[in-house]
C-alpha cells in the first residue's frame, strides 16, 4: 500500500473510532486546529503519564512544574522570540494566496529530486542486476544536469537562510520559474518576515491595556523558574525540570494532520548542569531517551538519530529521534545541549542572578543546560503510524478472506486494557460480565460491549487497540471461566477469572514497563 | 489567627514549599497569572486524576474528551458569549483608575453592612445575654438608616444588572457618592461593557487573518462534539463526556490567589439526557458531587449546597458546592441543568441537526444537559486552605513548645506520599535508604533527604503535607525494620520494611478512595 494511502486511512480511521476530530466541525472546521475524542484522550494521557513517571518518578533529580500559557513579554525579547521567531512569507498577486518562501523552496527541490529517482529508477528497471548507480547517475545527462540543478539550489537556499536574506530567497523563486499553484503565474510580491506568536492583550486599566503572547514553547516557563524550583526544591546541579503542557504557534503552512498543528501539546525537560559536563549529559539523555521510545516495542528499526549539522544559535549539540511515518522519517523528539544562553539572556533582562553557587568549587556560575523536548501529538501520531495495521485473516475455514485493521499499541498505552463481551444478550451473562468489569474497573480501563457478533466486536476492540478481549458464556456461570482472546494473534484460550488479573497486568502495567528503563 | 492571616500565610507557604510561584516572577510577575511548582503539580495532577477516574473508570457512560482552546469563533457566538460575555467598566477622569462598576456597589454595600454589623456588636456586648438583636435592628436609628439605604441600594442594584442597565449603575455611583480609591473624587465616565474573551489573530492570508478567541470555558468543546462523540462511540442517553483543560478571562478585578485568575483550569462534564428527566440527573450529581468532595475527608461541615436564586438564561436549576475557604464559603464547583440551550444554539448556527435518535421512544430531540464544572485551581487551593495547620507540640520533655506547620492533605493527593530518612550520613545509611526508594518508587512518589536534623527533616516533609517518613538507622541493617512515622499525629513505630507497601497503600491508593464513591 502506498505510504499516502496509508496516511489518508489513518486520519479516516482516527476519526471513525474516536481518537482525533477535526476542531469546531459543525463549523467546518478551524484549520490546523484538531481535538482528541474520548479513545484519543486516553491514548493521550497514557504518553504523557509514561513521559511524565520516566522523568520524575525514575530520576531523584528531576521534579515537575506547570507554569502557565501567559508569561510576562520581555519573556520572549530574552528569548529572541520577538525578534527572530519568524517565517519568511511571500504573496502571489494575482492569485492573492500566501506562502512560505523556504517551503516554496523546498518543494522545488523535491521536485527535481523525484525526477532524479524516477530515471534512476526506471534505468534500474531496465537493467536489472547489472545497474551501476553511481555511474548512472555520474553519466546520464538528464540526471547529471537536475543533480547539478538541485546542488546549486540547495547552496544558495543554505546561504540564504544562514543569512537571513529575504531578497536572495526571493531570487531563487525567480531564478527557478517557481509558479503559484493556484494561479499558475510568477507574479511574487518580496519576501517578507512573519513573527509565529500569537498575540493578545491582557488587563484594561484606562491607560490601555498591554500586549502579551500566547507561548511558543514551554521550556521559557521552566528557565524563568529556575531559581524558585532550585531554591524550594534545594536541588543540587545536575538536576532537572520536567513539564507538559499547550504551546501555540501561528503556522502559515501547516500539514500532515496532527504533525504540524497552531496549538500543540509539548514534554520537555531541563537538565542544568555543571559548565563543561554538558556533552556527558547529552550523551546520558540521548541514550535515555532512545531507550524510553524502543522500550514501547514498536519495532527498533523505525527509529533513528539525525544529529544536526547547522546548530540554533543557543545550541552546541543538537541531535533529533526520528520515527519512521507513513510519509517518512520525521523529527519526534530533540535533544538539545543549549548552553548558558536561555538563563543568561534572562539574567540580562531581569537583572536577577541566574546562577548556582556551587559547594563542591565553591563558585557561582549560569549552569548549562541539556533539553529534551517531544510533541505530543506527534508521539500519540508515531505511535498510531506504527500501530496501524491491515492483515487478512482465516476465515472459518482456513482460508484467507476478510481483511482486519488492528491497531497494534503498546498495551501500556492502549485507551482501553480489557473489553468485557457477553455471548448473548441473555440467561444472565450480561450480568455476569459487568460484575467483571466491576472487579477490574479501577484496575485498568475495562470496556462492555454487548451489542452485535462477538466476531464484530472483536474487530471494534482490534480497531481500537485493545489488548485483551473476553467472551463470558455459559460455561462462566457454571466454573468462573472466561475465553480471552489477544488482540495480535487472535489466539483464544481459557482461562480462571482469578488469573486474568496477572494475565493482564503484567502487560498493561506503566510500572513494569519503567523498570525495564532502570 | 484572623482569617485574613491564614491566608496571608497560606500564599507565603505556598511559595516557599514549591506549591505556587507567581509568573514570571523575574520579570516581576504577571497579573492574576500563576505557575505550579514542583510539589504544586504533583497535587494539581493528583486531584485531576481523582476527578478523571471518578468521572471515566467509575461510570461505563461517562467518555472522556480533550478539545482544543482554539475553537471556531462561531461557537462563541452560539454560545452567547460574544455578545453577552461582559463586565461592566468604568474610569475616575481624575486618577485615570478603571473599576468594575458592580464591584464598586458590591463594595459600598460591604461597608454598609460592616457599619451595621459594629453597631450590632457594640450593643451586644453592652447588654450581654439580654441583648435582642432583632429588636435592636429594629429600633436603634443609625441601623435602622442604614439598613434602610442597604436594601434600596440592593434592590436598584439587582434590578440594573437584569435590565442590564449601565446607566443606572452609574447613578447608583453617583446617588452614594462611591469615590475612586486613588483619587478620591467622583469624577467617573460613562460605565461600558467590556468583554471577558481573549481574542488573537489565526493565520496569515494575503486577504487577511481572522480573529478567534480563547474559550473562556471549555464546555462548549464538549457541545460541539456531542455528534461526533455520540456516534463513534455508540453512545445512549443517558451519557457524559469529560473533560480537563485550560480557559481564560480577562478579569479586570482578578483577586485572591489562585481563586480568580485570567489563566485557569477547568473539569467540566456534560451530562445529556432525555428532556424532562433533567431533574432527576439534577439531583443524581448533586449528590455524587458533593460525595465525591466529602470522601476526601477534609471535614464535612466545610462543604454546603448554595443553591442559585436568579438562573443564568440558559438554566433551569443550579447550584454551588461551596468549601469554607479562609475568606469564607466560596464556589469551588457548579452543577447546572442547562437545558438544550447550548445543542439548541449551535444546532442554530451550524445548520447541522444536534439530535438524537431515541430508539425507545422512537423519536429524535436535542438531549437536555446537567454540567458539573469545577475549577482545578480553586479545588487546589480549598485542599490547601483546609489543609493548612499551624499547632503547637510538645517538645520532648512534653511541654509544648514550638509551633509546627503541617499539610494535612489527604493522603491520596499528597505530592510526595513516603520520605525516605537516613538517620545519620554514613556508615552505608544512605545506601539502605536508597535501595528502599527504589523498592517503592514506581508505586508512590517518594522522597529521599539526608541533610540536617531528623526533626528538621520531619517538619519539611509536614510543611509539604507528606503523610509518612520511613527513618533508617542502624538497627536497619540488622533486621530490616524502619521506624515509620506519620504526619497528623507524630506517632512513630518500628515495622518491618515489608510490611510498609500494605500500610502505605491502604491509605494513599486512588483506587481504594474511589471504590467510597460506587
Amino acid at each position: 500500500m502506498a505510504r499516502d494511502d496509508v496516511f489518508k486511512k489513518l486520519v479516516a480511521h482516527c476519526k471513525e473510532y474516536g481518537f482525533v476530530f477535526p476542531s469546531s466541525e459543525i463549523y467546518d472546521g478551524l484549520g490546523a486546529v484538531y481535538d482528541y475524542g474520548p479513545n484519543g484522550v486516553e491514548l493521550k494521557n497514557n504518553i504523557k503519564k509514561y513521559w511524565w513517571d520516566s522523568m520524575v518518578l525514575l530520576h531523584e533529580n528531576v521534579v515537575g512544574l506547570d507554569s502557565a500559557i501567559f508569561m510576562h513579554p520581555t519573556t520572549w525579547k530574552a528569548s529572541g522570540h520577538v525578534d527572530a521567531f519568524n517565517d519568511p512569507l511571500i504573496d502571489n498577486k494575482d492569485s492573492k494566496k500566501r506562502y512560505r518562501a523556504d517551503v516554496l523552496i523546498e518543494d522545488l527541490m523535491a521536485k527535481i529530486e523525484a525526477k532524479i529517482t524516477k530515471e534512476t529508477e526506471k534505468a534500474r528497471k531496465k537493467f536489472g542486476d547489472d545497474f551501476d548507480e553511481a555511474k548512472f547517475r555520474a553519466t546520464n545527462p538528464r540526471v547529471k544536469a537536475n543533480q547539478e540543478k538541485l546542488d546549486e539550489i540547495h547552496n544558495r537556499f543554505v546561504k540564504a537562510l544562514n543569512d537571513n536574506d529575504l531578497k536572495e530567497l526571493r531570487q531563487i523563486i525567480l531564478d527557478y520559474d517557481v509558479v503559484c499553484p493556484v494561479s499558475g503565474s510568477k507574479n511574487w510580491t518580496d519576501v517578507r518576515q512573519f513573527n509565529l506568536m500569537f498575540s493578545t492583550e491582557v488587563g484594561s486599566t484606562a491607560e490601555g491595556a498591554s500586549k502579551i503572547y500566547l507561548r511558543p514553547e514551554t521550556a521559557q516557563g521552566i528557565f524563568v523558574n529556575f531559581l524558585n524550583v532550585q531554591k524550594t526544591g534545594r536541588m543540587k546541579l545536575p538536576f532537572g525540570i520536567a513539564q507538559i503542557g499547550k504551546a501555540f504557534r501561528n503556522e502559515i503552512v501547516a500539514r500532515q494532520f496532527i504533525f504540524r498543528m497552531r496549538e500543540f501539546e509539548q514534554m520537555e525537560m531541563q537538565f542544568f548542569v555543571r559548565p563543561g559536563e554538558e556533552m556527558k549529559w547529552f550523551d546520558y539523555w540521548k541514550n535515555m531517551r532512545m531507550k524510553w521510545h524502543k522500550a514501547l516495542d514498536m519495532g527498533d528499526e523505525k527509529y533513528r538519530f539525525h544529529d544536526h549539522d547547522k546548530l540554533a544559535h543557543y545550541a552546541n549539540a543538537a541531535t533529533d529521534v526520528e520515527f519512521e511515518m507513513p510519509f517518512g522519517f520525521k523529527e519526534v523528539e530533540g535533544i538539545h545541549s543549549r548552553t548558558d544562553f536561555d538563563l543568561s539572556q534572562h539574567q540580562q533582562y531581569s537583572g536577577k542572578k541566574m546562577q548556582y553557587f556551587d559547594p563542591e568549587l565553591n563558585k557561582s556560575y549560569v549552569p548549562y543546560v541539556i533539553e529534551t523536548s517531544i510533541g505530543v501529538d506527534r508521539m500519540f501520531l508515531s505511535i498510531l503510524a506504527g500501530a496501524y495495521t491491515e492483515e487478512e485473516v482465516p476465515d472459518k475455514d482456513g482460508k484467507t478472506g476478510e481483511t482486519r485493521v488492528v491497531l497494534k499499541l503498546p498495551p501500556v498505552l492502549a485507551p482501553v486494557k480489557l473489553a468485557v463481551l457477553p455471548l448473548v444478550r441473555k440467561d444472565g451473562l450480561p450480568e455476569k460480565a459487568l460484575k467483571i468489569v466491576d472487579q477490574f474497573k479501577f484496575d485498568f480501563n475495562c470496556r462492555y460491549e454487548e451489542k452485535d457478533s462477538i466476531g464484530k466486536r472483536y474487530r471494534r476492540q482490534d480497531a481500537i487497540g485493545t489488548p485483551y478481549c473476553i467472551t463470558v458464556d455459559h460455561q462462566t456461570l457454571k466454573d468462573d471461566t472466561v475465553t480471552i482472546r489477544y488482540r495480535d494473534t487472535m489466539e483464544q484460550e481459557r482461562v480462571k477469572i482469578e488469573q486474568l488479573y496477572d494475565i493482564i497486568t503484567k502487560k498493561v502495567s506503566l510500572k513494569e514497563l519503567l523498570k525495564t528503563l532502570v
